[in-house]
């Protein structure tokens, strides 16, 4: 199935310039979503994961899909904010200024293999502070997965130390 | 399997006197996880639905995965401002204030039966506006089903044109 296919270009969105990935059209159409969570499963089953853990909300939508289907945990990542008490927080940069990612203290067993899940990969900013939560937590980071990666942007020099996986490719 | 057992409570959160259901223990026990997700789409199976829809954030863990595992779409329902164009709004009353959801234009197709998936039925109010975003968009909503119902809130009669399925009752 060519996913490229399924995923709607919006260009000047959310501003002038950019091409926007909108990964609705994938999620709307049954056959497409399946084919994904299904590729993502395959490329973890052999390797042993102990839990899922992905970032709100878009990671939630493919991440928990993950986690359901391969039958193990899911662990969000969240806003400041978002989660119950007790939780483990990262600062991170972003284009412009920063952020702040929440993860619960008792989210990951000392030790587990943790895949992260998410929608795509982009310079890898945002990823990269949810491998340092899982770190902090006591998790082994093992795998990285998302649906797409806009290769231009090098998230994956950021990630180097980590297996990272993408289904499908943009170089815009 | 129990699933109360695996959703921790925590006293006075987020405010003195609620008594919170906190799912992230649930999803992060693969097993339960795995169960809770298949008993909803055991109960959807038969319904001929199209696709699924819930709101962001906790509804996508839940609403997300029974539509892969189902072989349906996912419609994403978001805050204000996080969806790409073009949406339709609604707004709604919250405890204090309101808010506004939106959801894609096309995102059902004329007819469509959706169900709503969705963590958690309290008052009914982010639903009500949910299956209204659905109607709006053309689309028939068939059931709505939440892991957890707070039965003392009454929500199921405010939503009594529908099918209401729950997996866990609490009466406070």
């Amino acid at each position: 199935m060519s996913l490229k296919d399924k995923i709607r270009i919006i260009e000047d969105f959310p501003k002038k310039g950019i091409s926007f990935k909108d990964i609705s059209t994938l999620i709307g159409d049954g056959e497409a979503f399946k084919y994904t969570v299904e590729e993502i499963v395959s490329h973890l089953k052999d390797k042993k994961i102990d839990a899922i853990a992905g970032p709100e909300a878009r990671g939630f939508l493919f991440g928990a899909s993950v986690a359901s289907s391969l039958g193990v945990g899911f662990i969000p990542v969240r806003k400041k904010g978002k989660l119950s008490p007790e939780t483990l927080q990262i600062e991170y940069e972003l284009e412009y200024g920063k952020d702040i990612l929440e993860i619960h203290k008792d989210a990951v067993k000392p030790g587990q293999r943790i895949a992260i899940v998410d929608d795509l990969l982009a310079t890898g900013g945002t990823i990269d502070a949810v491998a340092k939560l899982v770190e902090l937590a006591g998790g082994e980071v093992s795998s990285l997965a998302f649906v797409i990666e806009l290769t231009e942007l090098n998230g994956k020099a950021k990630l180097e130390k980590y297996d990272v996986f993408s289904l499908v490719k943009y170089d815009i």
